[in-house]
């Protein structure tokens, strides 16, 4: 991963959903972060097309929202391997926990679930934050282990810690952004910006209402989004 | 803008459009290429996060699919100039022509329609290709002065001579991809790796529905969006 990268962010609408392909230009070896189910075809013809040889399809966590494509992706393409936190308690082929290296770094932080992890590809200066931290906003806290003190801490240490040139790509954005910076969010992140007790004051008085496709994601996404 | 590039790929869901934020950090002049009316505050917005001072707003075409933001754009922000083709016959503050060099390379690709160009930024290896080529397909050429065979010459002449390794950013996308490259849609274009009276042929025959914002769009893409 040293090398050229390849680099591909792709978009699923219905649950707007950003998955991310990442290959070697040398190798040709990829890793396809938080694939969709319904995308699943597209993303298996870019990496034909590319002659990319997928590896891992990499989960930032158990997704509430959609079913993960990483099930479908092992079937279409054999020696493909599943990954997911230890802390999600979800079955994956591969189960990686804080500071583990998959060429990618792994952060863990907790708070919109307790298995989320950050992925950081340090040589290119990017880091895929799942639904820790969206451009200008952050995951939700009121389900799935979900904790505002804890996102608060996982963004600070974790995230805001990174150089403030490093971009970040999120798991989701709803405004049609695509990316933003360290520097960005330690300055504009309309939640993080605030102090830790005025963070919680916010994330508990959401009124959220309950996610649309959450008693079909999760227990789908527990297994990869497919039963073996 | 041969300083280090700050680059926002921007989507416009109801149409489907990119919009392309690209400054120079060091100047911090910036350029918006198709910018969307619906979507113009948070454009404007982003601008103003970064500290950017936007001198053009671009259009790649007169777009007959949705209303382009340049002139709500000149409004919001003084100073800004309205940029698009002489051979739009587009009202704008300047009519720009293949071979002009507005820190971007302007290619003429008519086709899609007569006004159409291709924005060439050579430091960075990068190509706006706008409705002229989009990823494995091509805008249509049934409407507003619309032609087969010289969508076909001007992208083989224009786009595919570029260095394969030059990403191309399209002006849409409907399936959830951001980006390619010359040497992808020279291999892998469903129409255009075919011979001129194949890809005639195929446009011919797509039977594609009259678009559905076309009679708003086109009186007011003339004028930039907005009557002064």
């Amino acid at each position: 991963m040293s090398a050229g990268l390849i680099f591909r962010q792709l978009f699923e609408s219905k649950s707007s959903t950003y998955s991310y392909l990442l290959a070697c230009e040398v190798t040709k070896q990829a890793v396809l972060i938080d694939p969709v189910i319904e995308t699943v075809d597209r993303d298996a013809g870019i990496v034909k097309q590319l002659g990319l040889v997928l590896k891992f399809a990499i989960n930032t966590h158990v997704h509430a929202d959609h079913v993960t494509g990483s099930g479908k992706l092992k079937s279409l393409i054999p020696g493909c391997q599943s990954v997911i936190a230890e802390a999600s308690q979800a079955k994956a082929n591969v189960r990686v926990k804080h500071g583990d290296k998959l060429q990618l770094e792994t952060r863990s932080t907790p708070g919109h679930t307790d298995g989320c992890l950050t992925y950081v590809l340090h040589s290119h200066r990017m880091a895929f934050t799942g639904d820790a931290l969206l451009i200008r906003g952050c995951g939700r806290t009121d389900f799935q282990q979900g904790s505002p003190e804890r996102l608060y801490e996982s963004v600070h240490s974790q995230i805001f810690s990174l150089p403030d040139n490093y971009q970040l790509y999120p798991a989701h954005d709803y405004t049609g952004q695509t990316v933003t910076t360290v520097a960005e969010e330690k300055k504009f992140n309309s939640r993080l910006t605030k102090t830790k007790s005025e963070f919680v004051d916010i994330m508990n008085n959401l009124n959220l209402p309950y996610p649309k496709q959450i008693d079909a994601a999760l227990p789908a996404n527990m297994v990869c989004g497919l039963q073996d």
